[in-house]
């Protein structure tokens, strides 16, 4: 294939992707019928299931499972003094130029790519525009807060959610507990918001969007050596939830590219069908918050050591992963389509998410064969509430059985169970109280007891 | 109990509860390095997970668990439009004064309590302050967004998560699925904001909020009766998260203090220390919202009965409950001051938080006898992975067993099992391979083998 050829496939298949996201409610544009709020993104039934159960699985493994992390959830609202000892108030910004004909702001670097509001055909450079000389743009959302109107009530929007986890240090380390001793780690799951100029690649890089950030406090001698192992987690974490390992590359970001603030970073990438594009980054940040925020407030944000009698201001290694990204790699990762000879024997093509079932929005649906035979209907509902306590499942009695198996393709059900005549004894005792249970991916299909339904299922969903 | 003892004795129990929440990392105030951002709150390792079980649970006993209820994750960044239409750009307001003088701002029907920040110890009407008239002071936070810098660019935090609901109700309605029939409801956990003037009550009436809301969609003559069954609902959903019906308040709303948009609204309040206030309310919106957003866009957003061959804009009943409020109620709920008989005889007093097991933060708390003798300590971190994929669980080896039953009091640890010599068989075969394990609320003792904890404890947390 060349690469022309290729190209055209990956945006098809993004295109594809998109129109199935919206048609069946993973993803949704924000404020859609007001024509649409820029790279704000709303998820639907199903999108938010899938969300939830990657956030959940993210918490568990990170935070419930280990005994060296904490869980934090800091507001969205920030101080903005915090975020003047951070550096983002005075170096979080873009440089951009205004038109003084036309008012419109353009970013400095893609002024020639750039589209004038007023003339919308022409580029700002032909069309007589009138630019000022590039100043920086702050990338946070900037709001007021209370009822007074000076300068005192300025606050921001986080543009990550890791400086609430460095404000809240000390907070932490002085609860009493036994979790927090030297290295240990502070995880938090929450939105953060920045005013991108160009939105773009559908929820990839949008205004407002999710992390999960795990700042982990160490000694300044373990800082590269934790950096590594960190990398390494995160990788086998990505393999866990359906992300093949040689679809990630790992980019060790080279001496001037990273944050002022890293003296080590890698960027875990992923083959998006718009490229390859950065996942989560993990970065070595050393104890550049911590002095800051010390700084800031006058007062050395310390680790205590009682047992050493030892009182030092920690080095951080932070994994810091995209949620939306991540979702949206699953999402590609899970799309396919695949050419099958259907029940008639003709050709056709089904699209089929191929979620790991741990993530998959739903995991089982029940269908009766025919709607309109209360015995079937009545069974299905009795083997729905049996699968409920345990898993996320749904009913669908519309249309025929292999319509409704392809719309559980569409949606990534990993498992159906069809309750037909046989289930309800009227072709005779042999079959009576079993099913039919098809699997998403080999479309395989087994007759099994409904009593066998829960063990047989659990294992495969977890 | 005279009128005023109860007052000081509410007041003084609200002082030790936001003492307890930020000593044991349950809630702390944001950025209270920097002097605290007034009304935002940052929950704490404990906090955090307490919000998370509520959270989880909630989600699973209206969406998960029913089969008419789907679920949508909204951005909080929202499209003016969609908020000129709902009513909140022109109507979500505050009556305030400014003084010419200090360019301060106060509520007007509040000038006389305030506090005048040039001169505090006075109030403005005494000091001289040249107040005007009364103007409207929207309670939305307002930002710009994108690069351009005209009116086109504003958008809003929203101040409910409602109005995404609406806004997609089309969206959701025309996605392919089966669970969309009427009556069926949209539900939404997530954040919104409130510029409120005064925010007050530690986190129950603060600026940033988290709420747990369902619209209810049903046709027009079932309103009324499903405004009343949701009450009943939620009712039952907070007495089974251990808030008692007793403490539980049902206030019929009166003509002329609904919202514009009800024509029934129930406020479910509940006794906290600082007053019985509401926790969620349960209001019949009537089509208010969806012809609103109708009108908006220009296009109606109905629901369409294709059985029926019938097109209309649904009716909404809508539950919509305090996140955060209910934290506070859990919280307050929990704490309790118990004067026991310790080990040495001695009276003393204990704090236990008694959350309901399923809410409770961490579900059992596990102890070697001594943390020095390191058969002891192997064989906790063996009882502590067993459990470990059941529940959330923590390890703890510093001090007294006596006062690691207290700290595990304090944070409302439902269980703790200790492991003794006679677990590692050190006296004699008998007892070996069982534990201690100790109930919080009754304090009893019974020796279980490891084998049994984890069937004698899941039912009991769940």
């Amino acid at each position: 294939m060349s690469e022309d050829t290729k190209a055209a496939k990956d945006a098809e298949k993004m295109e594809k992707i998109v129109s199935l996201c919206k048609r069946r409610g993973f993803i949704f544009q924000s404020a859609e019928i007001y024509g649409g709020l820029n790279g704000c993104w709303d998820y639907g039934p199903l999108g938010v299931e899938l969300k939830r159960n990657l956030k959940d699985y993210w918490w568990r493994k990170n935070v419930r499972e280990r005994d060296d992390v904490v869980g934090l959830d800091g507001s969205i609202l920030t101080h903005q003094e915090a975020l003047k000892s951070s550096g983002h108030v005075g170096g979080f910004s873009d440089p951009m130029v205004d038109c003084r004909t036309c008012k419109s702001r353009f970013r400095a670097d893609q002024v020639c790519e750039s589209k004038c509001p007023e003339k919308p055909s022409k580029n700002p450079e032909e069309n007589g525009c009138d630019l000022t000389e590039p100043r920086d743009f702050n990338l946070m959302f900037e709001t007021k807060m209370g009822a007074s109107s000076d300068d005192g009530s300025i606050a921001y929007l986080r543009p990550e959610t890791a400086q609430s986890i460095f404000v809240q240090f000390k907070n932490v380390c002085d609860q009493t507990g036994e979790r927090v001793k030297m290295p240990f780690g502070i995880a938090q799951i929450g939105k953060a918001f920045r005013n991108e100029i160009n939105p773009r690649n559908f929820t990839f890089r949008s205004r407002e969007f999710e992390q999960m950030e795990i700042e982990y406090f160490c000694r300044a001698e373990d800082g590269l050596e934790l950096t590594d192992y960190w990398l390494e987690e995160r990788l086998k974490f990505y393999e866990s939830i359906g992300i093949p390992r040689e679809k990630l590359h790992v980019l060790d970001v080279p001496d001037g590219e990273r944050g002022h603030y890293s003296s080590k970073t890698y960027d875990i990438e992923y083959e998006f069908p718009f490229g390859i594009q950065e996942l989560e980054g993990v970065a070595y940040r050393t104890d550049y918050d911590l002095k800051a925020h010390s700084e800031g407030v006058g007062k050395p944000q310390e680790y205590v050591d009682q047992a050493a009698g030892e009182k030092f201001i920690p080095h951080v290694v932070e994994p810091s992963a995209g949620c939306d990204r991540t979702i949206l790699a699953l999402i590609c990762e899970a799309y396919e389509e695949e050419v099958i000879t259907n029940d008639k024997g003709k050709q056709e093509t089904r699209v089929v998410m191929r979620f790991d079932p741990k993530m998959a929005p739903i995991k089982c649906a029940i269908f009766p064969l025919l709607k309109n035979k209360p015995e079937l209907v009545a069974k299905s509902k009795e083997v729905l509430d049996l699968l409920r306590p345990f898993m996320n499942v749904t009913y669908d009695e519309t249309g025929a059985v292999g319509r409704r198996y392809r719309r559980g393709d569409e949606a990534g059900t990993p498992f159906s169970v069809t309750v037909d005549f046989d289930t309800i004894g009227e072709n005779g005792p042999e079959n009576e109280g079993t099913v039919t249970l098809r699997e998403r991916d080999s479309m395989e299909q087994i007759r099994i007891p409904i009593t066998d339904l829960v063990a047989h299922l659990l294992p495969l969903i977890q």
